[in-house]
């Protein structure tokens, strides 16, 4: 995604009500002080956020939250909450590296990461949100059942994610290369910007849908 | 591989000790009749047979039976036992397809793949040994905690696999795009003729490890 700084960003985060504060406080207690004890689905890196606010809007019996590193891509989809807000979506704005200090045992089930930053130096693959270092941090939080949802367009990042998760002791539950020709994963596919405008040039979607 | 019709071939396939003729005898007996009560690994499409009769030698507690459809490649392998014969390994000649009149419930211990056919075609896709429907025909012959050992350098047909396994209900152990370069994968491959040529172009050997 392309970033361009936009000034006041980083300042609207800190006063914006559809910002979460301090997310640190709510860990082990999501479910009664903001989710309404609906399920939670959290999105990790959701860039301008079309894709999460369409799923919100779609499912009111939901809870989301997005996350975003950058103040100044976030900052599009709180200009879109402004324009149409929806009451079970909130965002925080961190690095996910630190994301188990935000939500505890078993309060998260489905994570989202959809085109996520391939880090592609080999000393960063650390740092890849479908690393097994970052499913050892989803283990900590995700339900028994839950699963993460990965999209990219990213061949190299897709075939590291295929490795990762076998080694991290996950189960890939289902698997495509080509998501928009997939009779069986395609239906109730929900695009991202990114996704697209990349699709649209002819380029294929892979997929992966992963348990425990 | 590069197929020549060898006169006398199929005539050999009906007269050499190490082929089983009517393999189908012993369905729900190979441990007593044929493997002396040692472990059952299997190879679809060994070829020449260098892989199988490698591991053979190497592992004299498991017995081995490799499978092959054409009798001129497998003549190959009866030749190589007549010169260096072992106790541990014999050959079927037959065409995969109706493999579950071979072997019963529970007799197969782990089923080796190598550089199988890609069946290019999509509306030859139900034969290829990594399809769905094949993994159903394992699941009639493999032991409970048994594995599929598929090893590929053609990446249309890994990424076939990669989805098929998950569609058949079965999950993935391990997997690798680069197995001659994987720490955790590598050591003790054994390699294949097909795969000792190709590899040394320095082409990246793909592999997956399956289990139920």
């Amino acid at each position: 995604m392309r970033l361009r700084n936009i000034p006041g960003a980083s300042e609207e985060m800190l006063v914006n009500p559809f910002v979460i504060q301090n997310p640190e406080q709510y860990k082990g207690h999501w479910s009664e002080h903001i989710c309404n004890g609906k399920p939670l689905y959290i999105e990790i890196g959701m860039g301008k956020g079309q894709f999460i606010m369409a799923l919100a809007a779609a499912h009111p019996d939901i809870f989301y939250i997005g996350i975003e590193r950058y103040s100044s891509v976030l900052l599009r989809a709180l200009q879109k909450m402004e324009q149409q807000p929806l009451d079970n979506v909130l965002f925080i704005r961190m690095d996910a590296s630190t994301i188990t200090d935000v939500f505890g045992t078993d309060e998260v089930e489905r994570i989202y990461l959809n085109f996520s930053d391939p880090w592609p130096k080999d000393r960063h693959a650390k740092r890849r949100l479908t690393s097994k270092e970052y499913f050892q941090r989803y283990d900590a939080f995700l339900k028994e059942n839950g699963q993460v949802e990965f999209k990219t367009d990213n061949r190299d990042l897709f075939d590291f994610s295929l490795e990762q998760v076998p080694l991290a002791g996950w189960r890939i539950e289902a698997c495509t290369f080509d998501l928009h020709h997939d009779a069986e994963m395609n239906p109730g596919n929900v695009m991202t910007e990114y996704e697209e405008k990349f699709s649209a040039l002819g380029n294929p979607i892979h997929k992966m849908i992963v348990k425990r």
